[in-house]
């Protein structure tokens, strides 16, 4: 018996580190445990050196007051006004777009369509050969949403008599911005779609969408509580990126009796109405402005890592970080990994594009994955693997957000705020639940999926971190 | 070596049935897992022999029948209307109540409070005296909301002039009904209260709330689709039982543009657009009624075991059968496992009660609760224990319901259809979210918890269905 029993203990083997050790063992019948232990920042000397140089509980100390002062974040819908009215450094001739700074001749076919129809819509131009003429002859200056107290979805441009929605952060009394959503579908701005019917829309929410949101919010007592309607859009099923179904209904409810309190006729209030309730991703405008606003008094705070922004332009993703106010770090914007519409695929795909990875920032989208398993199936995963992506966030970031609980993770605060020093360190990338666009202007979205910033840009502006804070 | 190892092999036991064997083996050490067999009827020859008597083959064929007949319901929410006009057999000094039937004397607390309340609002006697003295003198006449097409939540007394809502099943032609739900809080008539607040409410519910929701559904396209609301509800974290916020949103995303059309003055319209808006609980008013409509169609299938209702006066709890119709299948009502609010406990519970549980026979409230993690914290319980109870209900159901897919259970069909057969053969009952209510008239909800029908009720059933059906 004893050799029997000898016989059939098997070589049990527990693998640290590179997954070759492993395979060699496997393929000569051993039992192995793969453990996937990194090395430390991927080893790279330069990037071990800057975290170390760097002093641990002080950067810890300015974390903390760059997620109290996120946390303590009172937003407020207050106002729906035309950008060059509000937007500060707005000017004529001036295009705000998403993700980092780049320049006509960067952009992707998407954002060039939609500069196009800004240029058309602003009357700068009459034709689209015309107008990329005109993006292309100096005449308009580019800048970034982001770097004007702005967010905008998918290209994001914002020309000068768009509309736009005014947030204000009641705590510490700053502004945010955020385009009006055209609606579902392909024919949109943001696409960079610039037909008749994109432009003509557009005129429209300039006059009567304008008019009837300006005399509803002026019935609300100083504006929309919005950090209530997410964190309520929250255990109702959303993650307030890619699905907002939740935040657009509590929305209605409590825009619709402002709309009857306007004392405008029903004609008036009804096509308004009927616009929004009929996209239900229509909160994504409340949740972008919402996490801006509600984020950017952290910028400043000395010696924070914390990330204040993320925003791809498509073709660049580009982050912000709270000690290092006004740099951005850049990296290649990165592929949608999900699921096409029908009748599309890899090729037809845009890189991903757009500021609303605010929200994961800001800890929802993929961060709060957990509690929207009906959005799973679109972006080709099991509600259980939502459930991971979320969890795994706590690895990357500085606390919990409460006012952002999980009911799934026994109503645990959603991970909130990333700290640079721990993506470098482990590797582990923000994760973002995005539409994937059409490499076209105006194709419209060809389906969904998960994405994450290159790791690039975490190493960049850790590098440019310890140069400023390091010992 | 030989003898160590049989030394440390220890005794490991597989226990199939009574638990005290395992109890006694491991006294004495040994590793015993414990199987939860449990002999079929537990073991009792009466109910098995009815269990053998029935063709297992015809009895499944006609439930495939009834279920298929609930599944194919269109519910519609049509009008409001006074009872008295729309309710078949509504008769002047006629009351129905929640539950099987009973009499004045064996009424709950909270019953007698609705019955005088209803007395008083009807204007049959004056005061609270005067009411319960009226109630006792055989002048009124007492029946079930289920045998007169209707559904009532916790006393569920419906008096001739009450407000109820309308709905029309437009595969079968079938309507049902259901009381306006007063808002939340104690001084409620379905709680049993019957001061002057509770009587002014229910004249304003028969006059501008009538007037406002008869205009708004005048306007609707014959309807409001109740099957597409619960649908999307349940992919909101919702189960309609205990949880409605996601489908109240959603009516009031219907309802409150046919509002605005409906022509009249907003400050008719406001007040009875803000009753809606502030009581989440609201659309319970509609899940319970769409479910009856679609679940009466099934009544009458001849030979099928699917239960059509459960329903509890607060003395009985009560279940109908599709291949029995009209008859009810009664064992007393249960005490609600959950959690109290504060200052309340177990001597201050009356037993469960209402008709809500029609929404448990409909495939909803404890058979879906899988997609409500946010309500099992109110019930006592954890996000997971949710998924499981959810899934043990599939041990006892006919079919999945498609039409209330669980996204945490990758989308699976909600368990339903209960067949009599399952839940005597294995022992496991269906489980209810509810409300726990105070015992004393008026006093209203004190807690919310988790309940079941008594065995009794599928025993008593089983018996009758094999001497009707049986070989």
């Amino acid at each position: 018996m004893t050799s029997s029993t000898l016989f059939r203990r098997e070589l049990q083997v527990l693998n640290v580190g590179p997954a070759t050790f492993a395979d060699d063992l496997r393929a000569q019948n051993a039992k192995v445990t793969q453990v996937n232990w990194k090395p430390v920042a991927g080893g790279n000397p330069e990037l071990l050196r800057a975290l170390l140089s760097l002093d641990e509980a002080s950067i810890d100390r300015a974390n903390e007051e760059a997620l109290n002062r996120y946390l303590a974040g009172e937003p407020y819908l207050i106002d729906y006004r035309l950008a060059i009215d509000v937007i500060p450094g707005m000017e004529d001739h001036m295009l705000l777009h998403a993700g980092p700074p780049i320049e006509w001749e960067r952009m992707c076919g998407p954002m060039k369509g939609a500069v196009m129809g800004a240029i058309i819509f602003e009357g700068w131009a009459k034709t689209p050969e015309e107008a990329a003429a005109y993006a292309a002859s100096g005449k308009v200056k580019f800048a970034p949403c982001h770097e004007h107290d702005a967010v905008g979805p998918m290209a994001g441009v914002i020309a000068p008599h768009m509309v736009v929605s005014v947030f204000e952060n009641r705590r510490f009394g700053n502004r945010a911005y955020c385009p009006v959503p055209e609606g579902m579908g392909g024919k949109l701005l943001r696409y960079g779609a610039y037909s008749q019917e994109v432009i003509d829309r557009l005129h429209w929410i300039q006059t009567e969408y304008l008019e009837v949101l300006r005399a509803a919010l002026a019935e609300s007592d100083g504006g929309i509580d919005t950090k209530s309607l997410q964190f309520q859009a929250l255990h109702m099923g959303d993650e307030g990126h890619n699905r907002n179904k939740a935040g657009t209904s509590m929305f209605l409810r409590a825009i619709a009796p402002l709309m009857m309190k306007s004392g405008l006729a029903a004609e008036k209030v009804l096509p308004v109405y009927d616009f929004i309730n009929g996209n239900d991703g229509f909160y994504l405008s409340i949740s972008m402005p919402t996490s801006k606003v509600t984020l950017d008094p952290s910028n400043g705070v000395k010696g924070s890592s914390m990330v204040t922004a993320m925003a791809r332009n498509g073709v660049d993703f580009g982050i912000r970080i709270a000690g290092l106010p006004g740099e951005w770090f850049t990296g290649p914007a990165q592929m949608v990994d999900g699921l096409y519409f029908p009748g599309y695929g890899d090729e037809d795909a845009n890189p991903d594009m757009g500021d609303s990875s605010i929200t994961e920032t800001a800890g929802l989208g993929g961060f709060a994955l957990s509690g929207a398993p009906a959005i799973v199936q679109l972006v080709g995963g099991s509600a259980a693997q939502g459930v991971e992506i979320s969890k795994r966030m706590y690895e990357i970031t500085i606390g919990e957000n409460m006012n952002f609980s999980q009911p799934v993770l026994n109503f645990r605060g959603s991970p909130t705020g990333i700290d640079i020093r721990k993506v470098v360190e482990t590797g582990i990338l923000p994760k973002i639940t995005t539409g994937s666009v059409h490499k076209l202007p105006g194709e419209g979205q060809i389906g969904a999926g998960i994405t994450n910033p290159p790791l690039e840009c975490f190493e960049k502006a850790l590098l440019r971190f310890a140069e400023v804070y390091g010992r």
